[in-house]
């Protein structure tokens, strides 16, 4: 017996999300089937709908469904301090921490020269541009620590060195609530040579 | 910074899903981002069509986009012989092993009398009712090797006994490629007491 063809169509969607693998989705597509006809319909037009809303923000180029995000439009946040991340979905996390009050630049991207991705490829036209004309006194790079966020991050200090008063970055070291049976030794060596007194 | 409601709406319906957390759920949303607006109302499309064009087969309450199933109309399956499972999705494992034959019946449940579900709200009447027109010779019981799904099975087997030449269940024992190290309890039991000569 064959999988009736809509189930596999649906399935074969799931299998395009990221961490979803061909069991999951059949599993997902699936519990479809159990849903009511106007719960399928509310999913698929919040599928569209989101497309259809969301953009990047003509300043800093994270997700609004304005032209300006909620946070550049928010005169309470200190404009002088610009966190710089990759994706837009990076802001989600530190905005829960609470423990960031500045403003944002997206570089939609890490440079990332095996895949072809330079600086001009991210927004990095755009940030040097911020720089210049908004009165930013701190930067805090904030991407991620991975090779092509290393080498991004070490780029831009490179870059901004003599436009910007401060460049900064975020600490490496030991996650809180780890154990160090489990860290591994990159984390290990930067929690080392990082050390602090108390 | 609040999440944009439209992101936040779809990714409530990922919650939806069984399996899917809100960190995952959100996850999922922003890769939608990133996919075309084609993609996107393709995705939206799959999933209203399925909801529209799947439904229950008449004979053997499988999926199917036509009245009855494949199986049920394929005339080279044996129809003396049928397998009974829970869900329609079980189906597909059996299929896919090529190891039966015949035809299916679905329960679309178990009985599990603490949910209130009873032999009348799975379809226990209608496998009387096979059981009586058609000529079937022999029951494989493929109901889950869990509580409901034993308790099911304990059911069919009292209730048809009399009507059906022989009714089976599937083997209890340890699964291929599984270390004894790590196998349950209730399954090295049940391994035991149906341990076979060579």
């Amino acid at each position: 017996m064959k999988i009736p063809e809509s189930i596999e169509r649906v399935a074969n969607e799931f299998a395009k999300l990221p961490g979803i693998g061909k069991k999951t989705a059949l599993r997902l597509a699936f519990s479809l089937l159990k849903s009511s006809p106007e719960e399928a319909h509310a999913f698929a037009s919040a599928i569209v709908e989101v497309k259809e809303k969301i953009r990047s923000c003509q300043i800093c180029f994270s997700l609004t469904e304005q032209e300006t995000c909620s946070i550049c439009q928010d005169p309470l946040r200190k404009g002088e301090i610009l966190c710089v991340v990759e994706q837009p979905n990076n802001i989600f996390p530190i905005e829960k921490s609470g423990v960031f009050q500045g403003r944002y630049h997206v570089l939609m991207g890490a440079i990332s020269p095996l895949d072809g991705i330079g600086p001009n490829q991210i927004k990095f036209k755009e940030l040097v541009k911020r720089v210049e004309t908004e009165k930013i006194t701190e930067i805090i790079l904030a991407t991620n620590p991975t090779v092509n966020g290393e080498a991004t991050a070490l780029f831009l200090q490179q870059e901004l060195i003599h436009k910007v008063e401060k460049i900064t970055r975020l600490a490496r070291g030991l996650p809180a609530g780890s154990d160090l049976e489990y860290v591994d030794h990159v984390t290990l060596t930067q929690a080392f040579s990082a050390r602090q007194s108390f």
